[in-house]
């Protein structure tokens, strides 16, 4: 009985953190006092206390409550005690470092699949794949496992972005690099444009927000999912 | 002694494979016969005969033979015997994936020490530095370590781009990802934009090409070189 919003971006242009979410997540986290908030991606660098500080002022705005993982000595406990549980981006592989150093992949799973209302946004999101080998991160560390918590059956592609028509860069597109992954590994891959977002309750899996999607399987031309059609690989 | 040129990109916007680095090429691989081509990048995914055949193509122009390391059987004599190696472009997770699977890091690192010209490109050139933390590439695979060549005291960041201006892109700009290296590590790193390359004559490093690059080192303001100075970090 999952209960997540797994979206691609914290924050879009022209608003405040979160600011698109609000309305949502004032009913994805009703009667939820206090958030656990894991602020390991540290975006920038930033400390764990800054980051849960941005978290805590975006919450504070529908009257929750939030408290950073970090806060916790006995981490396991923390997430199994947690009315709600969001997890910020930031870079994924210092994200799945941390939680390979904590060891709490499997309680976190247990937890999301116990019905904890959760939000993941960015490298938040990223690890509700199956792995994180659709990151867009620099790998500036070296975790020990691109295994993630695999609550859908499918990969994120965070901050999706189309080809850029006309560009003269020369690295590779987005799309480009999903195929690649595509020659090493089944897994499918949703990219998710800044703006949109899913919504997971139990094994139904919807699209929601501004855009469509676009969803990469391997051996097969990618197609774009509409916005409220259920995402089905 | 080494003699080597590390380039950011094996193509600028607007011309062939390698033409904008011929010139240059044929002076450093003066004298050479046939270049050994480490092909397993493998980028878009392709096979390491059709990438062979296109690093054939263009080293035809100046009258080098190619030949793809993964016809050799032995791969580390193919190595010591060769009379220049390049190292092509692609996914530098795979390549290093590879580089480890076949145990080779040691060898290759043991002959540019000796003076085999050496060319890279993007991925090949990211594998000249301490180690893969700075490639812009998809984690597709997993490789059994980070560590790569140390032919450079300091990373490269291939491509490197500037931050787009009036972007409204929330993912992150190369320097913010950059920077958060620089929270979890020390190493130096060097953002070669595309159409420049270093030439690396025993620890003598130059910035050559057609603009600056811009050296990062922690806790410093980044800074611009100017083609033509030595890269002293």
């Amino acid at each position: 009985m999952k209960n997540m919003i797994i979206a691609s971006t914290s924050t879009v242009f022209g608003s405040t953190y979160l600011e698109y979410l609000l309305p949502t997540l004032k009913t994805h986290f009703k009667n939820v006092k206090t958030i656990v908030f894991i602020p390991f991606a540290r975006p920038g660098g930033i400390t764990y206390n800054a980051y849960t500080a941005i978290a805590n002022k975006a919450f504070a705005t529908i009257n929750i409550a939030v408290k950073g993982l970090h806060e916790f000595e006995n981490k396991k406990e923390a997430l199994q005690n947690a009315e709600g549980i969001f997890t910020g981006g930031g870079n994924t592989f210092e994200l799945v470092n941390q939680i390979y150093k904590h060891d709490i992949l499997q309680t976190l799973k247990a937890v999301l699949e116990n019905g904890t209302p959760y939000l993941g946004t960015s490298a938040g999101s990223n690890i509700c794949g199956v792995n994180m080998k659709n990151t867009n991160d620099m790998p500036i560390v070296y975790p020990p496992s691109f295994k993630t918590l695999g609550c859908i059956p499918f990969n994120i592609n965070a901050h999706y972005l189309d080809p850029e028509e006309g560009s003269t860069h020369m690295g590779e597109t987005r799309e480009t690099r999903i195929k690649e992954f595509h020659v090493f590994n089944d897994t499918p891959v949703l990219g998710l444009r800044e703006g949109s977002w899913l919504a997971v309750k139990n094994d139904e899996i919807t699209l929601k927000g501004s855009h469509t999607a676009r969803l990469f399987t391997k051996d097969n031309a990618a197609i774009e999912l509409e916005s409220g059609v259920e995402v089905v690989v």
